[in-house]
């Protein structure tokens, strides 16, 4: 493997920054860690040694290399990361959560964690959009990346055309429903549109839009405030 | 007024970086705003427009100031900010949002802005904590501080004793109850722990614990987005 690139969208790896991050590469999809940076001054630790025993024990190559782990994640104190292969993972029908258009990196990792802490374990993301695969998108997932299906499309046409089964929820300003007053009946596709813009009009006319109730003291719930609720709400009639 | 120094928990007034939280400054809370700082490349701009006619009606003055902004925003896309007096205000019984130890600017203001969406206008800190009135927490919130009444307290004791009448529910990992189930009868405080260690085991016995159910494919939802769900659920019987 050539030397360690500063990440960049291009690249057919990533990177996974943090202990926890690290662990969860290294217990849920270890065939796709490459290799793992450590820090030096994370000898000894707990952490670590959990991350010593795994790599072993999936004969993966590990580096104490300061210098990469800060320029790879951005920050001083990172102790490890995984570098690990980007390979998309087909959906299967079911719960999915269709992120259109999201931008922002935070609320991306965000999203992704709160969906496998309730249950959505498919996730299809309509380009453009923040790239999933991004150190910080993983570093706010909390390693999550590495228990979803994730697939990424040039358009929702295109998602649209693979899964025309999906009941479709589109999350707008203008919906009609509330969360808990839609009938939920698996499978079925949450949809949550771009921070600034929203979902595009048309997207009403797709399925039943949905609205999640607040006061017009405010313009909008933030992204992966309205997608949590969204989730939780679809998620507890299951 | 002296010249404007880079934001410090120790100085009497902060600034509400960008255009949005400008306006709402304006709209809410004008008898805060001490002074505007402008970017010359927002001018003509329709967010300008507003915050010129709502400082002329309000006589507050107007100053551009590219440098100065970019100082106190730490951001070189700000276009306006508004310098406005720490005030805190006292809390009124009824919902209350209790945040103990929260640690994360980006939560604090994320909390706030979606408090403001359900309708929970009294805000109680229990420090130490993330400084509310810091600039990235007023961004984070899109200017919801100028519409809540927030209070720092230094003792969850202290708050208690000033409101003894308000039902507790504490959220916690080993929680009892879920949401949905939990008897809302206001008023009533929605108490939420620190990012990492949740709320002392002590808390347990000053209320009905509540834990928002998700699988334990996660160790914990993130706490903007707990929180958000528990206002959520607690509004919705109102």
């Amino acid at each position: 493997m050539p030397s360690l690139e500063t990440y960049d969208r291009s690249l057919d790896y990533s990177y996974a920054p943090g202990v926890f991050p690290t662990l969860e590469a290294l217990t849920r999809a270890p065939q796709r860690v490459r290799r793992v940076l450590t820090h030096s001054r994370a000898e000894g630790s707990e952490g670590l040694d959990k991350i010593l025993a795994l790599c072993q024990q999936h004969n993966i190559r590990v580096e104490q290399a300061d210098k990469a782990l800060a320029r790879v994640s951005g920050k001083d104190n990172c102790f490890a990361a995984a570098v690990f292969a980007k390979e998309a993972a087909p959906l299967l029908p079911g719960w999915h959560v269709v992120l259109h258009h999201i931008s922002d990196s935070g609320n991306l990792g965000t999203i992704l964690r709160t969906a496998l802490g309730f249950g959505y374990l498919d996730i299809a993301i309509i380009r453009p959009a923040a790239d999933v695969y991004a150190p910080p998108v993983v570093r706010a997932s909390m390693g999550a990346l590495f228990s979803l299906r994730v697939t990424e499309y040039d358009d929702f046409a295109l998602y649209r055309a693979q899964f025309p089964q999906q009941t479709l929820f589109p999350f707008m300003l203008d919906g009609a429903l509330p969360p808990d007053e839609a009938k939920k009946e698996a499978p079925f596709s949450l949809i949550f549109g771009n921070e600034g813009t929203g979902l595009p009009p048309e997207f009403a006319a797709f399925g039943q839009p949905i609205r999640i109730p607040h006061s017009n003291a405010i313009d909008s719930l933030n992204l992966s405030i309205a997608a949590a609720i969204g989730m939780y709400e679809f998620r507890k009639e299951q």
